[in-house]
């Protein structure tokens, strides 16, 4: 393993993504030993002490910091894995940026546009490696949708259909805000399964289907005012709870989307399903593993949806792990992000989504959101994704 | 049998609706043995002397005709049930009230509301017994969940969506028009899948959920011109290919409705689902003798969506049929819809959907095809329904 | 309709299988108007003169009797229908063979090999048309499945399996015996779950893959003593409550079949599943327009399960219901076996599952009894069916 | 850390086995970091001595080895971990126990009963820990099934049915033994897929629902002959391809049990259900995070199953992992094996299943394979487990 390269990650941020991105450090050189450049759990950030030294501890950090400027600062970082909720990702992003540093930034990129535009202009002209955590992109599902697609055995594109659904803010007493429930507090999320939620399903359907052109969406927030954590008042509830909208892409197809946290009866139900000339694909996060496949060039009476299970060594990435008919779970999509994160530097290339593909996203959130405000169709001026 | 009361029936059509409907109407008095009217097969109307006589003779109907005027003037005949295309409904519905004949419609009731309009007034002002043949809430399943929604074990309600799915237009080179393809011609249908499939879909959103007060839509017509049937020329396409569109429910809810004829695999996927506070419910047509539903009450380690089998004589419809676990069919719900009609004149009361409660559902379809048109809200006026 | 040959049915016995093969006779002539022969509800048969007339009247029978004896003696009857108890099958079958009455009986044929055999005595003696309600092989995608298997698909096949479950008769406090419950009742029905259910399974079974040479199975009694209907008196149970068995098909594949009534949430789960070198097929009764197939030949990365619908006009029977996606249900299955009689008249062909072809399945069936009694294999001495 | 007191493991064996435990033991510290024993990959053995390191580089281990005796002589080591072929599993065992090591095996305990007696005799007499790797109980789903039938939930119950499907060997070209194929050997293996799959059922059937008493089995070898490996020759396949057994659970309750290599179209399908007087279980491997529930208790109209997502924190072993909605793999199985291993460790109990409880199993095995051969039941002998 000397002849490695370390990259040698500074962690901003212990919540949920702070404990699966370092599972993925982790758990990338067991599982792809071929690859030149290995992440070191270097050093993680956050603001109470006892709290990060624990973590430092239980996931095999070698130092922590209490404040991110002081990650930045260090030497013996080389790249900046920002885990923190929205409202910083552009600070400490530009920041690392300029200190030269690689960044791979939880999604989505930013709050708004102009804020994302200014973390691409940096990453872009300090020429860092840079990638956004869309890991949906990484289930092997999914991954082997988008050989499919790119295989054209679909034929031209009719339809694009997602949604997002979860039931956990139903409850009107769970307050607003502060660390564990910053996503429901605007100030820091930015906007609500808007930004949460619908982008997951937007960067996934524009990797799949091309650029989302103009929108026409509605949002509700059902819950009217909140406790604030932090504040301790009952406040205003600022996000969205919900977002719906309807959409062409630049391929001419039709695309539908919805996000809600007042689904009651789901937890985690992202699925998309795209309908083609020639055959059509679903995925359902809640059956990970299964990719259902209809292809209407089959004999016609034996002809109907194939539920593909996904665990063999010929679909992607599963020749890394176990054996056929065996599952693998919701964190080895990012363990597969930060594979790839480190095959993009032994090869020399970007490793998708860039900041720059998240932009596109970020636009299209922005769109559905001044949509949703105006009552009108909006442009999103979204362009083709690379990767 | 001798002590009952005939109700002649005059059938207009000859098609996939004129076959289904005579089935319910002859299987009714073997299934529905109390009620005390009970229908009679005496007069089947088509223009095709030949065809119609064969009909007549495979269906067990008394005689025949080919002017649908001849059917009206018949004093043997009690009730008129129209199977036309919708170009034809409102001339036959209004000839038939002003006669004093009970009228059975097929959806959608007209092709506009002006039209729809015109039908309410002639059957209000005949005092006329009058039904649209909404079919799917008839479904046990359906009926099921209407009586689980009034129960009020959903609480709240938060979202609820629809969708109709099929995929027999997407061949560029089928035809438009004529006696087998009318739904694709503009001026014989009204509209595409807006008045084919989304009537369906808003009908039973409507009965379960209450008014839907604006829509936001879009519409598309993926193939611009077929040949034409009747006139053998290439003409520009009419219809919406497939419709896509949200709203709001006077309940606050949200809406989200989806229909198109190009989503490959899906034959006649027509699904819905309800979110409410305390539980939730799904349905689909291709597995239509189940039922959906998560409690949220229920114990949460154990806590699921319940996989209904709607077969048991305690639900609804099913104490006609055969066994617990054992199915029926499509055709089933237009035998319950003659069931209920018999029963209506049984008690004297109205049977729903009557046209003016379909008249709403009309409204709704009006502003879909508008705001899509108009590329903007628009308010429907729709009012609550009966039933 | 004049020009067609009538088959004067005379029906013995009014529950569930007079009210569905009545159904069949009823529904023939709509959807098979191109047959010949054509069933007449001529007359029918049960001891209680009040509920007989009103059956009679309810599914317009021309007669009614309260003896079987005088249905078969009467000249204006073609055709008898078997639909009373086990016990009773012989005797009526043999002698209305002996009249040169064609036969048609509900499964299973008899309660034992000898009766059976003096029936399919009888009846080849006589020479007149039979058939046994082995109503399952007509369900289309069973069918389906018959014409996947006899095209060779599947290559070798190494395995079968089938189950019928179900969860009727756990309440201890249900009693056995009389008009209701004589499924209960060992003397009137022969065996449990072995002939009420597990023969529906092994007739499809040899039918799709062969003979069944040899059995080892056991069987289960779970309540010992139930109250009987006709005596009033707690008497031991005689029937099977539950049997499973393994055996060897001719074929050399190897068998699994289970059918009881105390598996806790399934009320007619009868599945079968066939493993084969190249193709494997599923199918589930409570889906049952479903077949599913999986084909190794597929390319390997979309390689699924198909869930095909069964509903298209190119699949068996569908041609003669409605549009591609809408379901049929139980009851066309007998409809279906009505239509194959009718047409085997016109062809002057047997209907399978002819006596002989049930008597098969009866020595399997019996087989069966003897291993689960001697705790030991049991050769079968069944030979192939025809059809 | 340094407080905790380290489990220096010593692992035998470089396959898939091998892999999977290591990786259980690279992530416990991860996940559990409250438990005070603590895993430390020590030393590695496999004969050949570069792909041994490569493992131990992979993996992290401190140290390798090519000789397992030289393993068990290290005094670094506290714990041995047998994840080698079944025809070495007695050996090593009773070498390590008379060393005084902990032993985690890898099931099966053993080829023949003889065997595996020898080994719980060795651990018990050497006082050392013992656990056998029947991964599948630490499915959350399997583990919350259990809890279920050990609250009463189930009633009475009267059927458990289980099944472990894989499609891996029909190609007859297949090889048999050596280091990818030896379960193909019946030397290396002791048995074909009653080792190797039905022990696994059997181990998860006899800890939810009880001792299994006697049992009736057939066994199938399909493919007489294959190529072996290490000889270069063609020779007799002495494994069983297929078996299948129903059985007697000491509760009264009726087993069926299946398991082959031949069921096209399934890769690893290791289903159970459990049919209970109240309640029923069924659970799927291909979809592992889901238990099916049915209560019969739940009101009438709207019963179900119940498919419940077992991805929250108050469902087994759920809390360690990442939010409601989000699921585990395979893996996960293990790794909770090792952090059971280690709490039993502070704890001071047997971490079930141990050699004693795997000997029940391999009891059941045992007379299942006399049956197939004696063609009758046997009684198995086996005792209720522990655990």
């Amino acid at each position: 393993m000397s002849t490695k390269k370390p990259i040698r990650i500074g962690m901003i941020g212990t919540g949920l993504m702070g404990r699966i991105h370092s599972n993925g450090y982790n758990q990338v050189p067991h599982f792809f030993p071929e690859q030149q450049h290995t992440p070191v759990l270097q050093v993680v950030c956050s603001r109470n002490e006892a709290s990060v030294k624990a973590f430092a501890e239980q996931w095999g950090y070698a130092a922590y910091e209490t404040d991110w400027r002081a990650v930045i600062a260090r030497d013996d970082v080389d790249a900046i894995d920002i885990c923190t909720p929205n409202d910083t990702h552009a600070e400490i992003a530009i920041a690392a940026a300029e200190a030269g540093k690689m960044i791979l930034c939880e999604k989505p990129l930013a709050r708004t546009v102009a804020e994302g535009m200014r973390m691409v202009e940096a990453v872009e002209k300090a020429g860092v490696a840079n990638t956004v955590w869309y890991n949906y992109r990484r289930v092997p599902a999914v991954t082997l949708a988008k050989q499919i697609v790119d295989s054209g055995k679909l034929g031209k594109i009719f339809h694009y259909r997602a949604n997002f659904l979860q039931d956990w803010t139903i409850n009107a007493d769970l307050p607003q805000g502060g660390t564990a429930l910053w996503r429901l507090d605007a100030d820091a999320a930015g906007s609500g399964v808007t930004g949460d939620l619908l982008a997951h399903c937007i960067d996934t359907a524009m990797w799949l289907n091309g650029s989302i052109i103009d929108v026409s969406a509605m949002t509700e927030t059902f819950v009217k005012e909140r406790m604030h954590q932090l504040t301790g008042k009952v406040q205003p509830v600022g996000i969205d709870d919900a977002c719906l909208f309807h959409c062409h892409f630049e391929n001419g197809s039709l695309g539908l989307f919805e996000a809600t946290r007042y689904a009651r009866g789901h937890k985690a139900l992202y699925t998309f399903e795209i309908n083609g000339e020639h055959a059509s694909i679903r995925w359902d996060l809640h059956d990970m593993n299964r990719m259902e496949y209809f292809d209407h060039t089959d004999e016609s009476t034996v002809r109907g949806w194939r539920s593909i299970l996904v665990t063999d060594g010929d679909q992607p990435y599963m020749n890394r792990w176990w054996i056929p008919g065996t599952s693998i779970g919701y964190e080895h999509t990012f363990t597969h992000q930060v594979a790839d994160f480190m095959k993009s530097l032994d090869d020399g290339t970007p490793c998708a989504p860039t900041f720059r593909d998240a932009l596109e996203t970020q636009k299209v959130c922005e769109a559905v959101l001044k949509s949703a405000r105006s009552r009108s169709w909006q442009d999103t001026g979204a362009e083709a994704m690379g990767g």
